[in-house]
């Protein structure tokens, strides 16, 4: 088995060709970094991820947690793998240097995380859940809460986690009955249970540092009634030693797949010993919370797409190396068998996973640029791209999500039964990847947030923009004789997606929220599609460029390849869109309209 | 969680009402059964179902066979099953009374299998295989070998199994290299290796029969020279005991799912002492074994629509007692949650699978019904039918084993977090369902056998029946003002995929095979998608007729339930013949022109 999990010279094409990382170091917060420091960077996390996480990601799925005398035990690696990254300063890539941090670019930061990701994700998640977690508390904690927490939580030590989910309250945040009861020393008693908890708990660190959804005693009804609290496993005593803090993992959850990573369950203060500090306000949990949500969604379209690229390379290995058949028209048995990526059908499937890749990877970096140029950028800028970011996050986090499954799902097919065997990789990229539709957010509840929010919001300012950059990227398109078609192709669809939001706008006067909502998923799966066409316009204007200063070679063999795969998406997934242009226009309530007991029989 | 796998009133309502299986009793071969009798065995096969497959399911998965001292171990449940549906002569339904068998309507005996195949696809598997290894036995063997193996094979105390993959021939039948060598005393040595043998050994029988394909030493190369074998892995010696046979289990395949049943890898001759027995005539081989994988691949489409018919029990059970959040237009946080299965987006998932089981359980009990008319028919109708289901076989198979998957992968996400993990069974459908596309002909496989050769065989004439077959229910259909507008719908499809068929014979001429099968999968996806459709309009001919004639109750909610999901149909999944229609019609060679080279990097 070939050891490629990703492209590196796809990764500095999106990085250097399309997306000018490069150009953010005229801004002084970027101002130290230059391409052969940010190369390094790179470079260093390929390295990592190839002699630390790689070479255990099959090992830690067929060991998976398991929960021993109250203690969730982990492979050995995870320990080793937190404190390499710690050390290095990977835990902190995109903190400001004054609190110790590297101050990356977000682009190479979510480049080094594909990176890791795309080499053992279980691996990785350990890393990318503290990072967030620990963000919260920089941003809205207090310096005390930081000073306590933060830097062993960077430096790999402790690990952070985002504690929502409860038994009764999954996608529906509101509902959740964790409290924290005041109490005259400052801190809150917490009471409760939450479930699906990642990284929840285990022995590769000294402490876990939960970042605690809560509501105070008296509080109001609902989400305005959410606070947030850091809750330790073990407190500090009196003396600056830890001692428990009545956090108890009271389960496991035995998944499908990802599973070198435990999912915890955890009874929180059943000796009503157990205190949280207060994040920020009360009642303003929510809204901090959201913003390590979004950053996480980001993130887990970046896993999707990992998974997906390091599914790709292991088909691609297989189809170059496994023979079998002849080609179609070839009718002497004599003749010797090809390898099978000489079939057409293989290579389609292969085309299928690259454009999936590729794609979801740059639409992923464009939100990682938003997400720079909302930091660097002057206030207006600011205010642009944090619109274009807050409308493509449940995009971004839900296309690769969902096409990375279907991408493994040709991946494996590649394979023939040999894919539904474990002696190859697929079959557990398969299981891992089907995660990513559900957590941090279900399909559902972000084509809900797509289509009953972000797209109106600011009296839809941000659809607005979002339809100015794609006709930025056409119009650049229509400048070269080679992708006038597809530019036009594109300004079809997007013609059509604006009538079909107005159209559903209308359906919300006319029948209400729930008819105009009904079909929203399909909704983000057409957002989804267009997007990531747009971004292989993007791409493919960088390639035509570069085609015509190429003569031959391996470069030239690059460039020809991306253009096939832009070509592909263009003429196989591009129209995908169609027929849920077609039912969007077309709203008859059928779901709404239908009572549950017609299910039954 | 409920222990219901299937619709036993969609069952009666596809034999009885759509399909009338009764009057298949007109024709004396079937003239002994009524429709009661009829429904005994339906309903004992739900007992049996209920009693001795469905508790095991589970546990199966949880305990795979395993490998010791070259004996393969299985679930002890397995023992029973076989004996169980040996003794009662489920494994000889359709086999002719004057052969000791239950002489049933194939629509009932594939009906039968869907109800075993819901309740615990690995649990029916076994005797599912001997039946079609049995059967080969029958129809092309000698009065001697079918007198040694058959009563064994199907009173459940010897397994059958189809032995045709081998390492270096899977997809390409053409290159086995497993040998026979002609002996004076008339049996063959036979000498070679096979992989991925299903039920290919196992400690709950005492013998197991290999239908295996081997060449002749000095045949022609190529299918033509692939004869067929029984080889017993353990032989009848002088006296009349059971000696071993020089076949040996080198392996087991651990999978991703379908773990209750054993692939093998098997070392034939490796002590040049394994006989074979020739099955009728030398280089005949491929022809009598595709007889059995017709069947089989009808066979994997049934277990494929019933597996997503217990995944969706499963998930509209949990949508009916799960509750979370609030209908979405209700923002009093006080309301309290309801169950899911009143949000519609939870409503169109379950419709999306409820349509895929119930669709594709009418096609294939429309090739069942073609198979009985084969069997019954006037000599005209004999070949038109078998014509039909020579056409529809890849179909039957493909759809069902493709859209299975998605089906319970939205019957998973229903669960949200849950349906990750192993408290539920999901996980479980959505790790076995992968294998369908796989086994008996990858979905790539069938898609050049559709396109390349079914549509055309006898000068398109298969093809011509079918479009006659769907205009008559076109026409039934536009005699209900109800209805008018799907006919009308499904109409304008036919036309497109008439057009589709006739531009890729032009390119045929035209540019040559493999730029015309190119995207031979795409045109069996186009296929399948009509298909269903027009056994959707079939259904509801009959729906609409019966709603006619009820006011209302439990039948009312029946009847309404059906229409419902025939509309989703129509509303949700026909329309994504669209983007396939778009792509099928600019062929442009993308797939056959790309070189290998262009995927590296």
């Amino acid at each position: 088995m070939a050891d490629k999990f990703l492209s590196m010279r796809n990764l500095r094409f999106m990085l250097y060709e399309v997306f000018d990382v490069v150009s953010l170091t005229r801004f002084s917060y970027y101002g130290e970094y230059d391409r052969k420091m940010l190369d390094m960077f790179i470079q260093a996390a390929l390295e990592l991820a190839q002699g630390l996480l790689w070479p255990h990601y099959q090992e830690m799925d067929r060991n998976p947690p398991e929960l021993v005398d109250g203690v969730v035990k982990v492979h050995s690696s995870v320990a080793k793998v937190l404190k390499e990254l710690g050390e290095g300063g990977w835990i902190a890539m995109t903190v400001p240097e004054e609190l110790d941090g590297q101050q990356l670019p977000q682009m190479i930061a979510d480049t080094c995380n594909f990176i890791f990701c795309s080499a053992n994700y279980s691996g990785a998640a350990y890393s990318g859940i503290s990072d967030g977690a620990a963000r919260l508390i920089e941003n809205f904690g207090s310096k005390d809460l930081y000073d306590t927490f933060v830097p062993h939580m960077r430096g790999g030590r402790w690990q952070g986690t985002m504690a929502l989910t409860e038994p009764e309250a999954g996608s529906s945040l509101s509902d959740i009955t964790t409290t924290a009861e005041p109490t005259e020393e400052g801190y809150y008693k917490i009471r409760g249970q939450k479930i699906f908890i990642s990284g929840g708990d285990h022995d590769a660190v000294e402490n876990v540092v939960h970042l605690m959804l809560a509501k105070i005693q008296g509080a109001p009804q609902g989400v305005k009634g959410i606070s947030l609290f850091v809750v330790p496993k073990k407190r500090i005593d009196e003396k600056g030693g830890l001692i428990q803090n009545d956090v108890v993992v009271s389960g496991i959850f035995h998944k499908l797949g990802y599973r070198g990573c435990p999912i915890t369950q955890l009874s929180i203060g059943d000796k009503d010993d157990c205190r949280g500090y207060l994040v920020g306000e009360p009642h303003h949990g929510l809204r901090y919370m959201f913003q390590m949500m979004n950053e996480a969604r980001i993130g887990v379209g970046m896993g999707a797409a990992a998974m997906a690229s390091a599914a790709y390379y292991a088909s691609l290995d297989y189809a170059t190396v496994r023979k079998q058949g002849r080609k179609i028209q070839e009718k002497d048995p004599d003749h010797p068998p090809v390898p099978i990526i000489e079939h057409a059908d293989v290579k389609r499937m292969l085309l299928f996973q690259r454009s999936v890749v590729e794609g979801s990877l740059s639409l992923l970096l464009q939100c990682s640029k938003y997400v720079d140029m909302v930091k660097v950028g002057s206030d207006e800028e600011k205010q642009k791209y944090a619109l274009l970011l807050d409308l493509l996050t449940p995009v971004a986090k839900s296309y690769p999500s969902e096409t990375g499954i279907l991408a493994i799902s040709q991946g494996l097919q590649c394979f023939g039964g040999s894919g539904y065997c474990d002696d190859y990789p697929l079959e557990q990229y398969y299981r891992d990847a089907r995660i990513h539709p559900i957590h941090e957010g279900t399909t559902g509840i972000h084509g809900i947030d797509l289509l009953g929010r972000k797209i109106r919001m600011n009296g839809g300012q941000a659809f607005a923009l979002y339809l100015e950059e794609v006709e930025t990227a056409m119009s650049e398109a229509m400048k070269m004789p080679a992708l006038g078609p597809y530019a036009l192709e594109l300004s079809s669809f997007l013609e059509k997606l604006k009538q079909v939001t107005a159209h559903l706008a209308d359906i919300q006067k006319e029948q209400g929220i729930e008819h105009a909502l009904a079909d929203a998923t399909l909704y983000l799966e057409l957002f989804g599609i267009i997007a990531v066409a747009w971004q292989w316009l993007i791409q493919a204007t960088i390639i035509v460029k570069a085609l015509d200063g190429e003569s031959s070679g391996t470069e030239k063999d690059f460039y020809q390849g991306k253009f096939y795969t832009f070509r592909y998406f263009f003429a196989y997934e591009l129209p995908k869109a169609e027929g849920l242009i077609n039912r969007l226009s077309h709203t008859d309530g059928l779901t709404v309209l239908m009572k549950k007991e017609l299910f039954s029989d």
